[in-house]
């Protein structure tokens, strides 16, 4: 089977609150970056998954992202074939 | 000033072992997901920056990668415009 390298993005929704985006935001300041207006922080997923074809490569990252990957209340992820 | 959305991705360095990839490596497979062959984490940052142009916001980017969001020992950077 071949296969493919699938990158799946998970980044909180808008609109929820990052501390942890704040906090670097608040070193970046620190560090006397300016002009830093808003950091988040977000998780990548880089997999290697075999498949029949490149859909069901997706349809597979897709599941995965939805069941373990992201957690949906919060997060939203997108996949990509890198 | 304009402001500019730019997206920081580190990953680990390639040959730098992952012990939380393969954690999810094999959380994935014992949810019954086959054809898993490899997944790596990393982490994204979404910033807005101000800056005079893009030029300069991607070099104050790459400085902040290089400085606080990456360890560059065992992790690579990239930086892309969203």
């Amino acid at each position: 089977m071949p296969s493919f390298k699938v990158t799946v993005t998970v980044r909180l929704k808008q609109g929820v609150l990052d501390p942890q985006g704040k906090a670097i935001e608040g070193a970046l300041t620190s560090l006397d970056f300016s002009g830093v207006k808003g950091v988040r922080q977000g998780k990548v997923f880089d997999m290697v998954l075999e498949a029949k074809d490149a859909k069901e490569a997706e349809k597979a990252a897709l599941k995965m992202a939805d069941k373990l990957l992201a957690n949906t209340v919060v997060e939203d992820f997108q996949v990509e074939f890198a």
